[in-house]
């Protein structure tokens, strides 16, 4: 349930949880209510790659501790831990979101004459250039990473971002598809039970040029 | 300034625009304040290599237009356009980093315990390995963007975001340095010109999986 609509705070008050209450659980729809906030960030030619593995078995959180190294104390504590990823083989599945698109009454002319064509070009690209296919995916599940962050806060929850996990044995300790994902970041999701820590910020003074 | 504070509005109702009214004219003060929120966004180890170089001036965003392709319409008509990227010369920035916590009253134990060593190793698997780099920093930036987006938003503009530019061309293009600055994403910001489009976007619960 949205719990905290205001924007700003959601935003400014956002920190990184390492520890959560284990005895909290999170509903499925909840959850999916959540990933719907992700799905509205955009996506390069609306394309759409990124992918949720949600974990809230204990057995599903212990596979994915023993690949995650330090980070396992805010797995195995977590309500909710979220895999991001995307979907590695994007040519058949384009076809299905313009079928989708035009059933729902939104395929725009843009779409069949701009997108349609660029599509075709970058998933032949990436059928050449893994390293293109693997940015893409990086890229485009990192926005919706974000989003899903914030909407977990709105939700009343706070999350924790991890990278430092073994991309590769997660695959199969998740019984997942390696022709079908690309695993980019865990997020871990629940009630922190400590008062996260503050971190220093940059002020954007610093990192922002103007021309 | 803060125009919608709903947070389900901000998120929910984004659309990429594609076309703005080109008399609007966003301050300086008000681009770092929404930059602001995209500093708030996590990055892996709290190390902050996001960076944003914002083009005002017609001159500069003739020079992104010149490389951008069939961008170019959204590029001359916003605003502001955006670039987000990252420093790629890590190693001395942390160190920065690290007194400015301290100055601030914000340098945890575990940043000195736990995260400075795991920086250290980073930076020089970094120096090594370039692809890394490259995908830390899109992983990181693209965090920031989305948190950018949002905040546009609810200062009262709308966003549309790029990847189709010359990631190369756009070095000399701005005259920045290629040491310190790797490009990810072109973010066109302003009042929209036309409503935008709806686009169609998979339900949540097609690319979810629970475990």
């Amino acid at each position: 349930m949205l719990e905290n609509n205001n924007f700003d705070e959601v935003v400014l008050k956002r920190h990184t949880a390492r520890e959560f209450d284990p005895e909290i659980t999170i509903s499925k729809g909840e959850l999916l209510q959540m990933i719907t906030y992700a799905t509205k960030a955009p996506s390069a030619l609306n394309m759409q790659p990124t992918r949720f593995v949600v974990a809230q078995s204990n057995a599903a959180k212990e596979k994915i501790a023993a690949v995650a190294g330090t980070n396992a104390p805010e797995i195995l504590s977590a309500s909710a831990v979220v895999l991001i990823g995307g979907e590695t083989d994007l040519g058949p599945f384009e076809e299905d979101l313009f079928k989708r698109a035009e059933a729902a009454g939104l395929l725009t002319d843009r779409a069949i004459e701009h997108q349609k064509p660029m599509i075709e070009n970058l998933v032949a690209t990436f059928k050449e250039n893994q390293q293109a296919l693997r940015e893409f995916i990086i890229q485009n599940s990192s926005l919706a990473a974000m989003s899903f962050m914030l909407a977990a806060r709105a939700y009343g929850y706070e999350t924790g971002a991890m990278t430092g996990f073994d991309h590769e044995k997660i695959i199969p300790a998740l019984d997942l598809d390696p022709n079908h994902f690309l695993p980019t970041l865990l997020i871990a999701v629940g009630k922190p039970k400590s008062a996260p820590d503050s971190l220093y910020r940059i002020p954007a003074s610093k990192i922002t040029v103007f021309k």
